[in-house]
Order: structure tokens, then sequence, then C-alpha cells
């Protein structure tokens, strides 16, 4: 039950629903009422994360982590313990394409809060969004994509563009170097075989929500 | 590998990832470039939905439908199948709550067309938002959320407000009748038992992501 056992060096063989997990205990760790209060059950902190406390300490037991019984975890040491494991220390700089609502939402979004993630460029093709700023960021002509990504030593891109677009855009992006590519345009890209590529589909989970819905509704799930 | 098999009438016990990748494949036979074309082989729908053929062909087997060997899937049929199982012939009536940049990316969203899911009903608490369009749709005020949810028949509602008042909304939402919640906002939430939860977390995809690149640069994925 400790990370030796599992994958040597903590943190090197995560399965990545947990990376997804570890992700959320971090940011119930770090928020503001949570992190003044020194420890923290795993009961409360499962709570906090939305999820049940038996995977919550599954979870935890890859990092080798083990909390005190009738204690709990040292809250500033579990989330040192998170960070190291997913890299948050490390800050990697993302570029972001497609200055629109959902780009604007995504490079204002709280939940990048301490997770490692800094938007590092802004970039968009509109004459009327070039140059203007969102945040403390300019955005630049996807034009400038090469030069901007290589200054910066961007190897993470968003692309967040209309449809129709993304493909061309990440193109650009894996031509300035990006190695890893998110997509959340309503399309499907293809990149090279050494980039990693994930997508975000945003109608996916309330499509799967309307699917049970309609199950209820129409008195297939019995009680 | 009939539907038969698994579940006595197509589309009742779908895996819950079955049901996501059905949403792609539907959205890729409806596509203005692929709807025309009268029939589609499995290899050419795989590439287009981002999956490999096996999985394709797994998943439509649930459906209980096959195509005809060297010709392939007749699109329109196929395309009419996937929305009886999804439930999508149905329309869902979707209230969405903070009409903010990623309100105005969801409401907009091209993937929701042809899935079943109707926005119905929009809702702000802010005075400059209130009583303002997006598209077709005026911006209701939040504290009329009962009666123009029970006046449209709403029963899901998705919440994209900032970080503080999500709870309260979904609050607002239940009590109006909603019964499946999406909460695209960087916090748990928490609804009574008989209210289906689902959360978008838009920085998670990139965090993982993040994980990888982060690994790779430090050497821990060999090649």
């Amino acid at each position: 039950m400790t990370g030796q056992e599992i994958g040597g060096t903590a943190g090197r063989d995560l399965p990545e629903a947990t990376v997804g997990r570890l992700a959320g205990y971090l940011r119930a760790l770090t928020a503001p009422g949570t992190a003044a209060s020194g420890v923290i059950s795993s009961s409360t902190l499962a709570e906090l994360a939305g999820v049940n406390a038996a995977l919550l300490r599954k979870d935890l037991s890859f990092l080798g982590s083990h909390g005190t019984r009738g204690v709990g975890y040292d809250i500033a040491g579990l989330a040192d313990e998170i960070r190291r494991a997913l890299g948050t220390h490390l800050a990697s700089p993302v570029a972001l394409v497609g200055i629109g609502h959902l780009g604007r939402a995504l490079a204002r979004y709280a939940g990048f809060g301490g997770r490692g993630l800094e938007i590092a460029a802004l970039f968009d093709a509109s004459p009327e969004v070039i140059g203007t700023r969102v945040g403390d960021l300019e955005v630049h002509d996807i034009a400038d994509v090469v030069p901007v990504c290589r200054d910066r030593a961007i190897t993470i891109g968003v692309v967040a563009t209309p449809e129709g677009t993304a493909q061309q855009v990440t193109d650009a992006l894996v031509r300035a170097g990006v190695r890893s590519v998110l997509n959340f345009a309503p399309e499907v890209v293809v990149v090279p075989p050494e980039v990693q590529l994930r997508r975000v589909d945003l109608a996916l989970e309330l499509q799967i929500l309307a699917f049970h819905e309609t199950r209820r509704s129409s008195g297939a799930v019995g009680g």
C-alpha cells in the first residue's frame, strides 16, 4: 500500500484517474478555507474533493503518504507531496490560442491557480483582438506563434478556436515546438506521433447527463 | 456481439464510455462533410471520431447495428439508431446559469447541435446582464429560476458561475425542479440524493497533460 510497492519513485507510475483526483485534493487543500487549519482528516478531505474516503486513501497511498490515525494529514506537507508527484512545483508555460468567450474563460479560470499551469502567451487571428490585453497578457497574432512560443519555452498549447480552424492552429503550435496539445474545439485534430493530444468535449458531460435523464423520465431505470 | 446479448432492448444498458463515444460518432456522422455521402466505412468513421476501428465496432454492436461488409454503414440510418439509443430524438431543455465568458461560450458551443440538447433558458445575477440577449434567448434574473424552469419543463441545469456561488445556484435549480446538474464552477457542490450531479473541471485535462509533459522533460519516460 505504499508508493514503493507500486512504482519505486513516488509519483512515477500514477494511474491517470489518480492524477486527476490528486489535482482535486491539491485544490481542496489549497482552498482559502482549508489551508489555514493545519491538519485535515481523510473523511473531510474526501468530502471537500467530492470522492469517497476509501478512494482518497488509495490515491494517497501512491504517494507513500499516510496520515496519523485519529489526527489526519498535515495540510501543508500533503500539498507539497502532491505537488511533487504531479510536477506542479515546476511551472509549465501554456500557450492559449483563440481568445473568444471560451479562451477568455480559460485565461481567467480560477481552477488553474496552484496547479503549476501558467498561461504564458495568448494568440488570436482577429485584428480586433490582436494587441488587446486579457489580465496581464497581450494577445499576439497567431502568425507570430513560432517566435513567441520559442522565446517563452512553451511546450503546452491549448486550442479554443471556432470550428474549422483547430487543425491549422494545432499545426502552427507543433511547428512552434509545442509537444502537448489540449483541444477544446468541437472537431478532431491530428498531430505527429511525438506530440501528446487530449481533447475536452464541453457538450459530452451534458449529453451523458441528458441520456440518464431521458431514461429516468421514460421509466427505464426502475427502483 | 449484438445488443440483444447485452441489454435486451438496444440502448438500455450502455456503458458510460460507450455513451460518450456514441455521441462522438453521431457528431461525425452529422458533420456537413459527412452526412451527404450516403455510406461510410467503419475505419473512416473511426478516424473522424478519433477512436480505433475495433472500439467503434464494439460500441456499435451495443446498438445491434452492423454495417455491410465491404460497403459500410448507411449514414442516415446509423445516425438515427444512435439518436434513439442516446435519447437525443427527445430534446432535453437545459437551463444555463452564469452568463459570463464560459456561459456565453457554452450557449454558443457548436458541439450541442444535433445532440438533443436545447439551451432553453439563461440566468444571471448581475443587473447589467439580466435582460440582455444571447442569440435568441433573453437572460433572466436568477431570482426567477423557479417559475421560468417550471414553465419550460426544464429538468437539466448547467452551472457556469464564478467561484463561491455554485452551491447557492445549484440549490435554486433543485428547488426549480431540476433533476440533473452539470457543474463547471471550480468548486464542489452537493445535491439531494435524487438529483444527478456531474462536474467538468476545465483545468483537469490540462493538468494531466502537464503531468505527462513534465515527466517527458525530466526523462522519466524513456524510449
